[in-house]
């Protein structure tokens, strides 16, 4: 085996990644962690990292990048977000060292709507990597969607990261599906069911009147019960997809779908319904290549 | 004391609120009992009823008239829907018998959104109670607005009610505040928060992005965590009031508030900032007139 360089991390909420990294680049090992920042007691990070996550891949003494939630206050130290646009040179002059040869990116702060700011912490790694695998994509502009509980819309020009809106989809999804009326144990499978969903999120307007179709058209249209889940998941990919994207102020006509492969599976049918073209790429190998370039590169 | 006539009971999910009214349909004593139909164990309703309720009001042996869940499959019994358009005389006509003396006022099945029909079970009551109170009310149309767990927007043209729809901001508002990203245990009573709730809802569109701001704007604006609860309900009534209502094809100039008071008081806020007059209406009277019309007159 080579020597190994360096450790890299995309340190969620949920789960913590961990790949070793030789030389030149090449993936040496990797592993999943069930140590996300929502699993940490206070102050424990830095002891569960040198404690299990170095000793899982053999990485004691090298140094270490790490981005994503373990940014925040909930994980090893709170970081300072940084302000949009922002580039990957933004980024890695703003590493936060939290202890010998362990480093943090910073998450992103942007002007968001409302009124309110609008924060990212990982994905931004993501962005970078993705856009850092191929110099073309850094002289374009492009709308990326990270989905998963908080997916996130983001607008990219010229390399940098301009602006990004977050929805709460996905935990809305989760939630209803385990405490509200629409609760089912099902899992959400049923294609015809998740189609139907994506058909009554229309244009994505009035959501809590059409949440209670799903209840409606199994209590009152004889549709199966079981099918709640798949046809709760379609209208509510189906009302973000028709709805948020504009809030970035651009006409997104083609969608850079970055993340985990079977949730940018379904966002692709909600947009191919709108007439919207789409590219997938996985979320990991951009964090991968994210990390490496703020490790390695000058 | 008067001798008593009736019993009249709106039992619904939660709560189950009974009146003993007397021949010339004057109430004689009311009583709340937590009995609602989510209470219940399959098949006690009647044993709960002539066990609890009747001698709580000493109404043994007395004929009853009940509306709400009490007639869903989770109640006493389950009774078959009324379609609409569909009046007082069309609920009168269609009492259903479940013993002795005792009948469940029907509930009503409209045509809904995206497909899937929708239902209610007790508004109905409430509504015709209102037109019932005053003749002139039967000659127009009126939008009619009942906030609750599963608000409803009721279009009513004379005398009948059209079509309806129901919203779940109620329960959203419930689950995220327990049980998601936004989870606080601060009642909502922070007047400038709930204003700045209704501001961020705008048009209503985008719903799901618009709820992160309810967390962006703490984790990264710098408001209080405290005021989570009252920017979340200002956000979905916000939403609902304007989105939901122009789903039953008619501009609301004007809205009938009927429901709980101080659930119509923060719709009368609502729509106040969208320049819509409301006139407010106690739903618990209008529900004890349409059950007092349904059972005593001819």
């Amino acid at each position: 085996m080579a020597d190994a360089a360096f450790l890299a991390c995309d340190w969620g909420t949920t789960n913590l990644r961990a790949w070793l990294v030789g030389g030149d680049g090449e993936v040496l090992a990797s592993r999943d962690f069930e140590l996300g920042v929502a699993r940490l007691g206070p102050g424990e990070a830095q002891a569960r990292f040198e404690g299990e996550v170095r000793p899982g891949l053999g990485a004691e003494g090298l140094p270490a990048i790490l981005c994503g939630m373990i940014g925040s206050n909930l994980g090893w130290k709170a970081v300072d977000y940084l302000p949009c646009p922002a580039a990957l040179a933004d980024l890695k002059r703003e590493l936060v060292s939290v202890a010998e040869g362990v480093r943090i990116a910073p998450g992103l702060r942007g002007p968001g709507i409302a009124g309110a700011p609008d924060v990212m912490r990982g994905e931004e790694t993501q962005v970078f990597g993705w856009l850092h695998q191929d110099a073309a994509r850094r002289k374009e502009r492009h709308v990326i969607c990270h989905p998963g509980t908080h997916p996130k819309w983001i607008l990219v020009e010229n390399g940098q990261i301009v602006r990004f809106i977050t929805a709460m989809s996905g935990e809305l999804f989760a939630v209803l599906r385990k405490h509200s009326v629409l609760k089912s144990d099902a899992e959400p499978t049923d294609e015809a069911a998740f189609s139907a969903g994506l058909e009554a999120a229309e244009d994505g307007s009035a959501l809590a009147a059409r949440l209670f179709t799903a209840r409606s058209r199994v209590v009152a249209g004889g549709e199966p019960a079981d099918s709640t889940p798949s046809y709760l998941s379609g209208l509510l990919v189906g009302a973000e997809v028709a709805s948020v994207p504009r809030l970035l102020g651009v006409e997104a006509r083609e969608v850079v779908l970055l993340g985990e492969p079977s949730l940018c599976a379904l966002y692709g049918r909600a947009l191919a319904r709108l007439g919207v073209a789409t590219t997938t790429h996985d979320g990991e190998a951009a964090a991968l290549t994210g990390l490496t370039a703020l490790q390695m590169e000058a």
